[in-house]
Order: C-alpha cells, then structure tokens, then sequence
C-alpha cells in the first residue's frame, strides 16, 4: 500500500487524553482516534491488526472443534430479565426503546440469547457436546471508562459457550478451552499470567483469567516468583505450613489495656509484635454468631470464609449486636470464655501462637500468654486470609509477589447458571429432562491490542512483532523527486509484493525526518531506506525491535530477508 | 467439519414466519434464526457464507485502493444533528441515553463520524484523495421490518466514502467504484441491474444503484428489454422522438362539457382518446404561478419537474388559489388565454398534439381542435413524466419494461452535502479552503445473502454457487453403523482435507432418508455419499446444481473432482 493513499495520521506531541504509553502511542502513530469518552474508532492500521488477532483466535478455536456464528447486537429485554444473574450489574447495561416502545438492551455478552438458541434446537444428549463462538463488538455502560483501549464502552470481544451433558464433558472442554487460549497468547507474542479467579455462583465454580502484568492493571495478582503459580489475590490459598515457636507455655494473666483496641494500639501499648495478637471477629451467619480468629498481622478474606461456610449470607456483627451477646466492645473481644453456642473457627496462623495476646471480652482488658486449644477450644481451622508478599507459594514453589494485571480473558464453568434460570434442558439417555451444563469463555480483543502496544514499544514507537505488524516492511524513499531513488522504489515494491510481503511504501513528498520518526513511530518489523547509495543498488535494511542495520545489495533482497518471516 | 460438532437446526416445514423463499429456506436449511422482529443471528452455516461475501467485497475494494477501517456504532447526538441532511428519517434512528444522560444514536451509517475523522486529520489537498471503507453492522429502527433478511434493523453492510479535492476527481472514483461493485456482484454469481437512481439534495447528483430483479422488491426499475439500461421508475429519462400525426389543423371550438372533469370524464363525454387531451396543472414555484401541459394519458413526474425548474420549493396550486387566478375550477383550466404573466411548461409529447382537447378556463366548457403554438404559447418543452412500459428504452435500444427490484447497493455523489453542513474543509494549492467534495457507496451484506438465496433454490432446498457455498463439499455416510462404510468416509475426509477441500462430513446417526433431505436443503455444490458400494471402493458423487450422478472409484476422486472447482 502507498501511503500517500492510505491514512496514517501520526501525531508528534503526547496527546493530553492519554496517560498510558499503549493509549499514547496507538494515538501517535496514527492507529486510533477517540469518538467519545470510551469510544474509539480504528484506523487502517490497527484495523489491521485487529484481523490478525482474530484470525489467530478463528484458527485455535477451529483446532478444538469450536464453531462461530454471529448473534444480534440488539436483544430482548425479556430475555435478559430471565438471566438477571448473568448480568452482573444491571446500570452497565445500555438500554434503548424502539418505535414501538419496546425495550431492549445492547449486548453485553450473549449468554442468554445463545442460551436461547441452543434451547430452542437442541432437544437430545446425542447433539452435545456443542461449543459456540462469536467475534463480536460489545457493550457496556461504564462508569469510568479510561486508559484508551483498556475500558471502553464499546469494544470488542470473542466469547464461546459450550453446552454439555455432563461435568465430565464440560471439564474436558475447561481444559480444552484454558490450552486453545494459552496457545493464542503465545501466538500472540503475549506475556500473560493464567491466574485463578473467582468463578460464578455461590458454589465458587471454577475460573482462570488470563492477565498481563502491568502497572495500568486493576486487579491484584498474586503470583510465584519462581512457578507458574498465579491467583486473583483474593483467590489464592495460603499454606498452613507454620512453624510452631519452641517457647514454653506461660500463665495466663489478665491485664489493663485502658482504650487501647486496634492491633496497632495494642502492639505498641505492650510492646509484642502484631502476630503475637489474637483478633478476634464476631460475624453474623445467616442467625447465628460465629466467632473468627486471625492473626493481629493478618487480614481476613471474607470470600474464603464465605467458601468455607458454604453461604453468602455473611456479615460482620454491628456494635450493637457483639454489645448485646458479650457485653464488651469490638476492640476487647477475646476467644477465652466466649458464650456456650457460639462456634469458633481460626486461621491457620492462630493455630501456631504461642503465649498470645487477646481480648477478655471486658472493655478495657486484655488477656496476656493466651495459648490455643489450652486456654479456649477452636471448632475448625481454616484459610481465612488473603495472602501476603513474601508468603511461600501454595503450589510450594517460590516466594509470592503481588502485582497488578490487566485482564485480558477467562474461562469459566457456570454450570447450570443460567440455563437454569432459563428452563434450558436437553432429555439424558436415560429421557429425564436435565439443564445443560454450560461454560463460558472470553477473550478482549481491542484490550489485546492495548497490550501488545503497552508490551511492544520504545522511546520511538511502537515495535510489532512480525506477527501481527500491521505491514510486514516498510519501505521508505528517502527523497522521492529524486529519480533514482524513486525507481529503485517501485522496483522493490513490485519486487517484495510479488514475494507475498505486505509492504507498506512511503512515497510522500515529506522530508526525511519526518519520514523517519513517522517509520519509528508506527513500529513495522522492517524499515527499507531508499537512499542516496540507490545509485549503487544499495539498500538500508533496519530491524525495529533490535535496531541492527545492514546494508544490502538490490539483488540479495529477497534472498537475505527470508529468515526474518521464516 | 464433523455434521455432529457443528451446529446446522435443519426444519422439514415451512416456518409460518417467512414468505418469501429465501427467507423459508435459510431457516429451513439452519442459517439463520430470528431473535426479534427484524433482528436475527447468523447461524454458523451463514456466517461462512458471510465471510466469503465479506471477502469478495475486501478484494475489490484494496484493487481501487479503498482502506479499511473500523468506526463505533454508538454515535455522539452532537455530531449527528450537524448532519441532519444526511439522515433521511430521524425515527429511523435507534437513540438512548448514557448512565450521565448524554444522549446517543447507534449508527445508520457513518457519513458525519468519518467526515469528522477525516476534517480532524487532512488539512491539505496533498493528501486527497482518500477512500476509506468499513464493513459494519448497521441499526436503523424500520417501521416495517419484513422478508427476513431484505428488511431488517440490524444488518451487515458495507459502507465507503471517498475525499476529493475536485469534482473531476470524485468523478473518477464514481467510476471506479461503480466497476468494483459490479465486479463483486459477478464474482457473487448475483444477476443485478445497475440502475440509475435519485441522488441527494435538489442538484440531484449523480447516483446509482445495484438492484436484484425479484417480485419481493420494493422499488420499480424500468429497464430496457434489450439493452443494459434501468432506472429507477421515477428517475428514467423520456425519449421525445414522438411522431407528429399527419393531420391539418382545424379550427378551435369551445363546447359545452357540464360536470366532465377528470381526462377519463371528458374522453368518455367526447368520445376521444386520452392522448388527444391536453391536461393543465397550476403548480406554485416560489410564489409564482406556472401551468405544466401534459398529455391526457400521462403521468407527471414532480421529481423531475423540481430538476427542471431547479427548486424543490413546488407543491400543487390549491383549488382555492386556482379560483382566485382563474376563475373557474381545476377540471376545467386550458391553456389557451393564460394571465399573461403565467409560465407555461409542457411535456415534450403535448408538441405533438393535433386537434387537440383542453378546458376553456370556464367552467362547465372544453375547447375543441386547440393545437400548440397556434393557439398559445409555450415558454418551454421538458421531460416531465413518468416513463410507461412500451416506452422506447431512453438510450434508443429496445423496449421499456417493469420489474420489482431489491437494493442491493449504491453509489453516489454526495458534493458538499455533508462536508459543507460541517464545515469540513482542507486547503487547496492556491491555499484556499474548499469543502471536500465526497462520494458515498455502500452495499447491504445481509441483504445480499438473501438475494443469493432467493436466486440460488429449488424445490428441495438452496443451491449454493461454489465460490459462495460454507463448505465445498458434504460427505454423506448412509449407514455410519456399517464399519466399511465408515472407514472409508474418514479417509476421504481426511483426503479431501489434505487437498484443501471445505468438507461438512455427515457422520450423524440419522437414517439416510434424513441425511438426504438436510444435504439437499442446505445445498453444498458436491455430494460424495457413502454407501453399500463402499465395499467395492465407490462413492456417488451428485452435483446439486444440475442433478448430475456419477460413481467414482476412490482412487480417482481428486483427480475427477480438480474440473468442478478449478
């Protein structure tokens, strides 16, 4: 392609709107423009490598039988009414009325119409399983949408479902789906992180994010610094393996502690470090009181302890309601002498203190060389807090770090969700009417394309990888009213098209600067200057991602480029 | 493709919805359902078709260097409101409202965002010209959505625009882009007409349109039963060769005519035909009176008059004015002894009336034997009605005749319409701003699938050309029970594979009768069925096109299969 025919509106300055370098750069070099507040269009260039990460996606999918189809932007309101649970906040929903004043919203996902679909043709076990895919633009009225490409209101997006007849099929299609995105990131020149995330339902189904790691991410990960191990921070397990002090049990001994109740007050009144503390919180569950012990220096993951108790039905107790059981204040709560019916479950960590400190349950009143399991009984140990940096990794391997991600995909079994909400059943061998066990799954494609620029890129531009460049070569005359140079330019044009090498030919009337940073700028794998050794049939060959230069004969062009797209 | 893992909900009766063939059968044949009203999905079958479609438009449009890009369906209120000319119908639009109630529209097309990206980037005519296109989906809230996919609300279409510096230049791109159209519409194996239709604003620029003859369109073409001439029935230029009748002049007779109106009243009354009646209109232009002459037998055409006179700024003259300028009534206004300062218009044939009829501007009176510029004048002589079938076809070859036709595409020359509304201009060599001058071109994607459909069907089902069809090839196994059988299916699949064939392999359990009938409803071009001669190494290969049977060893298949798709 000329480039004086197509349009590649670089910019030179940092534009205001823009405070990330991906969002930057893709404005600089001519890939996006902004239409609204979280609303972009593509311009050729990225248009481009837009349909070289779909058609990578098109290729894994097909690789594990997956079939694509295309549902309607525009859906039923009473459709998504039925699968209120799908959608996880109702105000990000873009709702419109027709002329009719009927309602309907702009897809956010297509769960519910797919669901639709395949409830309305699929009658028998025989037909399953069925995995469906769709390259699609979505919807979503966000509240703060920012960072360029990272949240927008209009995007877009692959998603696949897959319907099954049983568990077993569904995991095998888990495990199917998590590898056929692996191979897309990898594909795709893309460091991502597989991190367990927190899956649909109270049951807490499975779920794994793919995430790159970047500052501009939103999300906490949790990851080994040695392993492949990475969790949403919320998600990942804690080891129990403490190690118990070799200390002697001491007396228990009551003490004042006038107004002082946060571990922090406490710590400093008495001089002990906060994990010598015993914290001790009075939830609400469901009717009942249950008191939760954590370690001072811990913090308490009510996720877990909602998984562990196999109910959302959680909350902390009010000051009021610990007044009226204990008759002492949240800061003076103890585990020693708590009232006969309340049950007690603690932290691993709780489990190795020893001669801690708690509260006596007596406003203003501390008990000193607290020992578990001598001084007050515990009903169950479990991981009730969130990891840490510096904890030993669960999967034993390496040493945890935190970092933030960007969200890039996930794969999620949401079993009956919403195909039984919806009444979307299929008849077994056996002729019993059973909800489809469903899966969904979900890759960002204008994210991806946020990521790669934020991965890909130097003080110059942006740096493609041949992959996905949006052109192969970029093939720059640096004088094009010069005759020589210009003919020894159509001629390697013609020539690199006739190879299958998608040139993009710089034939402006521009001087050489501005030619130059235009080239960096944009960032294609190979820059071709055609300069004053045209004369001599002598090309510039520069390779962007490393800056090497060469300079080669007209004639070993093609010969000398083949192992750079080998 | 394994028949099993994909995803075809074949229909053995009519659906109840469709009434137009295309529409029953690309629901019969699984390719699409009907979510809404004039919104449906495009089931994995379609979706191919559509890539392909897709495709074929991509090619052409990179050989006439248009650029693709890719621009948001939600569209600023703002911005649309500047363009209000280019919107024909604002309840068309589907507007709604974001969460800080600003106020959006989804696309109807992109003619005020891309002339907002491009005013916002090109400054100079250095970079003109440009074309740039995008394949979308489009919403537009129809009245009337029907015929499945010819009338929809949400559809694929293509839509391109190009930037001009001069007419002359837009004038070549006009060219260009009609070529490439019809060029798409030869490689879709579409039987259209290209049709001369009414361009935009009262200059009525140039502009024409690809229609698909069917009984299910909605505009009326008049086309030339010998040539390639067709127009838009309201747009076909008249041929004035009509031949002056041989006949001396008589003289004028005014006659009594008490209540004889209408042509038809005064035809009957005298017993003449209508061709012989000279028919008075009183239009108001402006704030000018004028009368327009027509032959008693034809229809005026106000879109032409309106070019003619250069003004849209003309309605009818109502009764009561007619009074006040004639005193007599409509049915009985003549030409002869006008006011004096009445401007008097006629139709080319009305100059080859002898011995005429008109009214006498008195009621209950008509002259006889009146006859042009004896008996008054005439300012001018204009095309202004509408053509007839038997019409000389206006370029001199063949015979007018009228069909129904489906748009199925458009190119036009939009000048400034646009452009000027926002201002939208770049600086020319002398270093003055002008307007861009623009062409607009677009083709309707979703409908074109119907219209294949519409021409590509018997009575057993759809009839794919092969450059358009979703697989290449369907292999049948009649009995997939039968282990030879089988054996030999698999290894052709993977033959035909591995020679880059598209194959749907039915390797369902259904009985043969239902194999049959779904391969014919969904129509590939090549049939290979496995049967009981798979035993002796045969298949039977039917081309769904002709009817055509052969049987085939499987050693010589590739080679006997290359002539069907070279």
């Amino acid at each position: 392609m000329k480039q004086s025919r197509t349009f590649i509106p670089t910019i030179r300055e940092i534009p205001t709107e823009a405070d990330i370098i991906s969002h930057q750069l893709l404005l600089r070099a001519g890939f996006v423009r902004r239409h609204m507040n979280g609303v972009y269009s593509y311009l050729p260039l990225a248009h481009k490598v837009l349909r070289k990460i779909e058609n990578i996606i098109r290729e894994e999918m097909e690789n594990i039988d997956a079939v694509e189809l295309s549902m309607p932007s525009l859906q039923q309101m009473e459709l998504l009414a039925e699968t209120e649970s799908g959608i996880s906040d109702r105000s990000d929903l873009f709702m419109l009325t027709d002329r009719s004043d009927r309602k309907m919203a702009l897809g956010l996902d297509q769960a519910s119409i797919i669901t639709k679909i395949v409830q309305d043709e699929i009658k028998s076990y025989k037909k399953l399983p069925l995995t469906l895919y769709q390259i699609a633009t979505l919807f979503k009225d966000e509240k703060r949408p920012r960072f360029g490409l990272i949240r927008m209101r209009e995007y877009m997006m692959t998603n696949a479902y897959s319907f099954h007849a049983d568990q077993e099929s569904l995991n095998e299609k888990y495990k199917d789906m998590m590898n056929a995105y692996s191979t897309v990131f990898t594909r795709l020149g893309l460091d991502v992180r597989t991190v367990i995330a927190n899956g649909t339902g109270s049951a807490g189904n499975k779920s794994h994010k793919f995430m790159s790691l970047s500052e501009v991410g939103e999300a906490t990960i949790a990851y080994s610094d040695a392993s492949t191990y990475a969790a949403l921070m919320e998600m990942a397990e804690v080891n129990a393996n403490y190690v118990l002090p070799n200390d002697s049990l001491k007396a228990m001994e009551k003490i004042e502690t006038p107004n002082q109740h946060t571990v922090e007050e406490i710590s400093t009144f008495l001089d002990i470090a906060p994990s010598k503390i015993i914290k001790t919180l009075i939830f609400k569950v469901n009717d009942d009181f249950v008191a939760i012990l954590m370690r001072g220096d811990h913090m308490i993951n009510e996720s877990k302890l909602k998984r562990a108790l196999g109910t959302t039905a959680i909350s902390l107790a009010s000051e009021h309601e610990i007044k009226d059981v204990l008759s002492c204040e949240p800061g003076s709560i103890g585990p020693v002498k708590l009232p006969l019916d309340t049950k007690v479950y603690a932290d691993h960590a709780v489990g190795f203190i020893v001669n801690g400190v708690s509260g006596a349950n007596e406003n203003g009143y501390h008990l000193m060389n607290v020992n578990p399991e001598r001084d007050f009984a515990i009903d169950d140990y479990m991981d009730l807090r969130f990891i840490q940096e510096g904890d030993p990794s669960p999967d034993g391997i390496g040493v945890i770090k935190f970092a933030a991600g960007i969200d890039l995909g996930f794969v999620t079994d949401i079993g009956d969700d919403i195909s039984g909400t919806m009444d979307a059943s299929f008849l077994d061998e056996q002729g019993n009417a059973n909800s489809f066990v469903m899966g969904s799954y979900g890759l960002g494609i204008s994210r991806i394309l946020a990521a790669i620029a934020e991965q890909y890129n130097d003080a110059n531009g942006l740096k493609w990888p041949k992959q996905l460049a949006p052109y192969d070569i970029h093939l720059v005359t640096v004088n094009i009213e010069d005759e020589t140079q210009k003919q020894l330019s159509e001629e390697m044009y013609h020539l690199l098209k006739s190879y299958r090498y998608a040139v993009l030919y710089d034939d402006r009337h521009e001087r050489p600067g501005v030619k130059f940073a235009d080239s960096d700028l944009i960032g294609l794998p190979i820059r071709i200057t055609i300069g004053k050794k045209a004369q001599d049939g002598i090309v510039e060959v520069k390779l962007r991602s490393t800056g090497e230069i060469f300079e080669w004969q007209r004639e070993e062009i093609t010969e000398k480029l083949q192992p750079f797209f080998g």
